[in-house]
């Protein structure tokens, strides 16, 4: 039987989620059903909450581990009489943070906040319909706009990075399909003219071959395109030219989204438009 | 003279950066500049960014807040010496939970992990994937495959939030934008035929109709589709025909992607593929 984690918050229980799994990832060796609770904002929903985890502890046999960032000081009275293991995350390191900044913190008066703000909101509108008008190489005219432009053959991963990119740090990311239409008479890939002029705005995506063969196989089965040949050739032709051309890339056969936007980050100083939540 | 606070990792730094934000979000009164460090995975990065840090503490006149997700056990110390104040959150709940699970974490080992895996990577793909070809009601047949479609004007939040949707939590969000097409001679809005299959899917947004107008003036300016009067005719029909035909809808105004993506799931009970990091 598997022990039960309950991550709770009265917002969008992301930051409890977040530190909750980060913790309990250390534990490869316990067995452990992670359920996140958002928005547990009354009392009428932190009692049926307190229930729920209540009826999982007969059933587990053993006390869930209850994660929290509840900041409203009733609510928190509520799940704080629930049977559980607790991970009280504000109030272990809020009483020395106020103790150093000299002040009191908005929680232990009680106050929550919205991650919502207007420019945050505009930003990461723009930077999202920036991404989609400039996938794919679809409009080559905006790159002067663009604060980094992806190149990689097809479906390495270039759309959900630049989404990434545009949703999480208001990035304007555009992205380039390298294919054979760009190469030499040899065979060579060569740098697209349209991309000559942008080229310290220029960043690489390599994948492993066979991981691309199957990702290309499952949109077109059997075909050329999703043939190992093809892709082994195109993504050697790739990394030849990121090497000549000193274009930095990366690997994303190893590698979530989360960490190839955040490496693209660290080793290119690209600045961030806002930070998410 | 604004206070630092460093937000650092071996890894991407989202944990760290996430529950940092939020513990310092609860101070409103102080000015505090944050930095994330990601990928401090080196001793010799670990003494650069000691010698950042202290020359920040010299020129703030005040020492650093350091909140860390280090693991690597040589690193930590490191940044362990360094002069600042220091929340350090897994040293700090790991032995607890160590006890209460009763086994060792691979934190006090000293082992790092990735948070890459193949199948949310798979999921997230064919995610994004489907969000885009299903943006902005483009191809409509693929409504059957949808795990939710999103209606609402043009301009409300319907891409962003289906991307996100995408991303995060691996749910195939369709999206379908309510226009004068839809609406009778009388000028009520319908709901279009190609929805009225799928009515237990969708689910609608609105928005402020000023919000609306800032939004498309930057797209169209001075056009009709901007007008004050043209966004609250269309945001009336919109909301009026959710009430009328009880689809669940949310205003974007007040809310981050983030929050209207979370409110949404916790709403209609959404299966998540995959869980972010």
């Amino acid at each position: 039987m598997p022990r039960t984690a309950f991550f709770i918050s009265d917002g969008t229980g992301i930051t409890a989620e977040s530190l909750g799994r980060s913790l309990l990832a250390q534990f490869e060796d316990v067995e452990i059903r992670m359920l996140t609770k958002p928005y547990i904002d009354t009392l009428d929903k932190a009692h049926s909450l307190v229930a729920v985890i209540e009826a999982t502890a007969v059933r587990d046999g053993e006390r869930p581990i209850i994660i929290d960032t509840i900041v409203d000081e009733e609510v928190r009275a509520v799940i704080r009489e629930a049977l559980g293991f607790k991970v009280d995350i504000f109030s272990t390191f809020l009483k020395p943070l106020e103790e150093e900044l000299g002040t009191h913190s908005s929680y232990s008066v009680g106050r929550t906040h919205s991650i919502g703000r207007d420019d945050v909101y505009m930003d990461r509108i723009h930077s999202v319909h920036f991404a989609l008008d400039n996938d794919d190489g679809a409009r080559t005219h905006q790159y002067d706009k663009a604060d980094i432009i992806l190149i990689g053959v097809s479906r390495c991963g270039k759309t959900p990075t630049s989404l990434y990119l545009a949703l999480q740090f208001g990035i304007r990311a555009a992205n380039y399909p390298l294919t054979e239409d760009d190469q030499d008479e040899d065979g060579t890939l060569k740098l697209p003219r349209v991309l000559a002029s942008h080229r310290h705005k220029l960043f690489g995506l390599t994948i492993d071959p066979r991981r691309l063969a199957a990702i290309r196989h499952e949109r077109r089965p059997n075909s050329r395109y999703s043939s190992m040949d093809q892709c082994m050739q195109e993504v050697q032709q790739a990394e030849a030219m990121y090497r000549q051309m000193h274009i930095p890339f990366i690997d994303t056969t190893r590698f979530s989204v989360e960490e190839i936007s955040t490496r693209m980050i660290a080793e290119t100083g690209l600045h961030r438009r806002f930070s998410p939540h």
